[in-house]
C-alpha cells in the first residue's frame, strides 16, 4: 500500500541556493517560470523567476526554443557559474530546456520592466499578473518579514497566539463604520479590531497576540485607508504603566529591522529602503507634539482634541528634523477621542494613559492601557451614554477580576507601505477593498 | 526628552522560569492571578496562574491576607523550592504580597477545579472566564504549536506568508453556504477559502500560505461544523503530482508532532493526548477506502460520490486497526463532489486528482492539483454551467500562465479537538460561531 513519508524528493534545486553558489560548476535542475527572453542574435537571455528571486540562464543557439515564451513554466538544466554582470551575480549556461505549462495569451502588462508606471486603478485590476514583477514580490516580502519579527519577539517574550472570531455581535469601537450582515436571520457585524477578545483572554494568558484581517465600513477614500486590513495586534497584562506597551512595540520594530537586514537583504536594496535606526523612539504628549509642531511650522491649531492628517505629517517631520527619528510615540491622546475601555489619566482625566505611534509622519499603531476595574468600566461607559447590559460578555472578564493590563494593534499595511515608501497604502495591500474596489 | 530603548525592566520574574528552578533557594518576585486559595488552618495555599503554569505559594499565619481572594492579580515575592508535591515540583514560601487588583464578584464557575463539567451552552456562554481553567487554556496552547510547526515547516521549504482577503465578490466554493453583507451598497460575501487568492499569489511567489479565518453560512449543526474556523491554507507551484501535497502535509504532521513534545509537553500531558505516529501516513483510494471499510464493518454503500461522516469513521476505524495509523489520506474523490478547479485524473475523469487527510475518522484537510491551463478551464466552467465571464480575474492567471499547482487547507480547529480529544469541535474554538451563537 501507498503511503506518504515527508520524504518531498526534490526534483530540482532551489533558485536560492543556486544563485547562492552552492552548485558551482555541477550541473543542476531548476525550474520556474520565464520572467523575461531576451534574443540576442544566436543566443538567448532566459530569466528565470523562483520563489525569491530571478536566475539567468544563457541559451545557446542550438538549443530549440520552439513555443518558449515568457510566462511559460520551464525546467532547465544547465551549468550554474559566478557572473558579476548576471543579476544575483550567477548565470546558467542551459543544456536542455523543458516546458511545463503555457500561457494562452502575452501578458497585459510586461511585468519584467523595472517599474510599471501603471495608474492605481489600472495596476490594482490587474493585480494578479502585477504581482509577479520584482517589486512588488519584493514589497510583499517584506511585509512577511514585518509579521515574523512581530511573532518571533511576542513568541520570545511568552505572548500567546490566539484566533478570536471576526463575525461579531457588537462593535469594539463603536460608530457607524462598521459593515453589517445577515446571520441566519439574525443583525451581526464584521470586527473592527479583537479588542474585547483579546482583553478577554489576557485573563486567560496575560499576554495574547493576533494577526488578522479588521473591518472598517469607512466612506472615505484617502491614500491612507482600508476597508479591511491586517491588524498586528497584542494585549499585555500586569502593565505597571502603557510604557511598557511602548517598550514592547520598540523591541517589535528593532526585531523588524534586524530581520530584514539579516533575512531580506535583496528585498530592502531592491526597493531602495532606508531601515529606520530604531534604538531609541521618542515620546511627545500630544498636546506638547501638536504645539511644537504648530510653532515650527506656522500652521495654526484647529482641534485641539485630535491630529489631522497634516498635523501628522507636520510632527514627523518635526522629530526627523529635531531629533533624528522616523518614529515617533504621541502620548496622553484626549479622552473624548478614545474609546470607552480608554484608561483615564488619573493626574488629568481629560487625557488618556494612551500613544499612537507615527512613522515617518502616519499614524500606524495606536494602544494604550484599558480599564480593568469593573465598577470604573461601567461608570465610564455610563457617562458617555452608553448600555452595560449590551456588554454583558465584556463586562464578565472585568467582574472576574483583570490585572491592570494594556494593548496595541499595528496596521500591517501602513507600516509595510511607509518603510517601503510607498505613497499610498492600497500598494502595500494585496488585493485592496476600498470604497469602489472588491476585485480581484 | 523621554524615549523608548526596548529595554523592558523586569518587573517580576518568569513564572515559567520559577517552576524550572532557575531562581531555587533565592528570593525572587512574582506576580500572576490568584487561581486558587486553600486556607489549611494556619497556613494558606496559594496556586499562582502565569500565562503557561501555575505556581503553589505558601502563605505563613503571620501574612496579612485581608482582601486576597482568587482572581486577584497579585505580586508575590519569597523563596522558591523544589518540593515534588506542589504542582510543577516547585513551591514557593512567600515573605510578601501585594494586590494589584481585585475581581467585583465571585467567579461564576469554580475554574480551578479539574473539570468544569459544564454542559456546553454553559460552557460556551461563560468561555471568558472558562478559558482561566488550566485544561482549557492547554487546549489553545496546543492550537498555537500546530500553528507554529505549520509556518515553520512552510518558511523552510520557501513558502511565503500572504494576507489575502477575507471580502469578496464571488465565493470561491459556489454553493448556498456563503454568507453575504452589504459593501456600500453592492452585493458582497465573506471568502469560503482564500483559494482563488492563493492561487492568484503562485504566479508571484511559487509556493504561498495562509492562516486565516474563513465563513460558512452552513445551516447544520452539528459536532463537527463551526460557520467560522480557521484555515490553514498552502499552494504549491511545480508540483509533479498531487502526491508532492501530501509529502508536504505529512512533513508538517512530522513537525507539529516534534514540536508538541518538544515545548509543549505539560499540555500534552495534561489533556492526557497521545501523539499520533506520524513517520508514514497510508494512502487510499476513495472507492478502495469505501468498500474496504464497507465490507470489514457491515455497512452498505449509499453513496458512491461521497462519504458520510459514519464512512469516515469507519474508515479511520479500518486504518487503525489495519494499518496501525491515526492518519489516512483518502485520494481520487469523485469529480461531481469536488470544485470546477479540481484536476481530472487522465486516466479516468470521474475521479479528480485530490485527497483528503482523515484524521481519527474525520476529515481534517482537503486538497488536491488544480486546472493550470486556461481553456481546460474554462471548458470545465462551461461544462458545469458556469459562466467564466463572472471569474475574469480569476482566470488571469491562467490566461497569463500557472505551472502545475496545487494545495490544502488544514482545519484547525478540527485538527486540535481530534488531537486532544475532544468531542465536539467547539471545544477546539475560543470563541465558536454556530447557528445559534454569535456571543460572546
Amino acid at each position: 500500500m501507498k503511503a506518504m513519508t515527508g520524504a518531498c524528493r526534490a526534483q530540482a534545486a532551489k533558485l536560492t541556493d543556486v544563485l547562492q553558489g552552492r552548485y558551482a560548476d555541477r550541473t543542476v535542475t531548476v525550474q520556474g517560470m520565464v520572467h523575461a527572453l531576451h534574443d540576442m542574435g544566436g543566443i538567448t537571455f532566459l530569466l528565470l523567476r523562483g520563489p525569491k528571486g530571478v536566475l539567468q540562464c544563457v541559451l545557446g543557439p542550438e538549443m530549440d526554443l520552439q513555443g518558449v515564451s515568457e510566462e511559460c513554466a520551464v525546467r532547465v538544466t544547465g551549468l550554474p557559474r559566478s557572473e558579476p554582470r548576471a543579476p544575483g551575480g550567477v548565470e546558467l549556461t542551459a543544456q536542455t530546456l523543458e516546458i511545463l505549462s503555457r500561457p494562452a495569451a502575452p501578458l497585459p502588462v510586461p511585468i519584467s520592466k523595472k517599474r510599471l508606471d501603471l495608474n492605481l486603478d489600472t495596476e490594482l485590476s490587474l493585480r494578479p499578473v502585477v504581482l509577479r514583477s520584482a517589486r512588488e514580490r519584493s514589497v510583499f516580502r517584506i511585509q512577511e518579514g514585518l509579521c515574523r519579527a512581530f511573532r518571533e519577539i511576542l513568541h520570545s517574550l511568552d505572548f500567546t497566539e490566539v484566533h478570536t472570531p471576526k463575525i461579531v455581535h457588537a462593535g469594539a469601537e463603536g460608530g457607524s463604520n462598521i459593515f453589517r450582515l445577515d446571520y441566519f436571520g439574525r443583525k451581526a457585524f464584521l470586527a473592527q479590531s479583537p479588542q474585547f477578545y483579546k482583553q478577554m483572554m489576557v485573563g486567560a494568558y496575560e499576554r495574547v497576540f493576533e494577526i488578522a484581517p479588521v473591518f472598517r465600513a469607512e466612506k472615505h477614500s484617502t491614500p491612507r485607508h482600508l476597508n479591511e486590513y491586517t491588524s498586528m495586534d497584542l494585549e499585555m497584562g500586569f502593565i505597571r504603566s502603557f510604557e511598557d506597551l511602548m517598550e514592547v512595540e520598540t523591541l517589535f520594530l528593532q526585531r523588524a529591522m534586524e530581520l530584514l537586514r539579516e533575512e531580506y537583504a535583496g528585498d530592502v536594496e531592491a526597493l531602495g529602503i532606508q531601515l529606520p535606526d530604531v534604538k531609541s523612539v521618542p515620546c511627545l504628549r500630544f498636546d506638547e507634539a501638536k504645539r511644537l509642531a504648530a510653532e515650527k511650522y506656522g500652521r495654526p491649531i484647529r482641534d485641539p482634541y485630535d491630529l489631522e492628517p497634516e498635523e501628522e505629517l507636520n510632527i514627523g517631520r518635526y522629530v526627523l528634523e529635531e531629533l533624528g527619528s522616523d518614529f515617533v510615540f504621541v502620548t496622553h491622546y484626549p479622552s473624548k477621542k478614545r474609546p470607552f475601555y480608554a484608561m483615564d489619566d488619573p493626574a488629568d482625566p481629560r487625557f488618556t494613559l494612551s500613544f499612537d505611534l507615527l512613522f515617518r509622519g502616519m499614524e500606524v499603531t495606536t494602544g494604550g492601557q484599558r480599564v480593568h476595574e469593573y465598577q470604573a468600566q461601567v461608570d465610564k461607559m455610563l457617562r458617555r451614554g452608553m448600555h452595560p447590559e449590551e456588554f454583558e460578555s465584556y463586562l464578565m472578564i472585568h467582574k472576574a477580576g483583570m490585572p491592570p493590563h494594556g494593548g496595541l494593534g499595528v496596521g500591517l499595511e501602513r507600516l509595510t507601505a511607509r518603510l517601503c515608501g510607498l505613497e499610498n497604502v492600497r500598494h502595500a495591500c494585496l488585493f485592496p477593498r476600498d470604497l469602489s474596489r472588491l476585485e480581484p
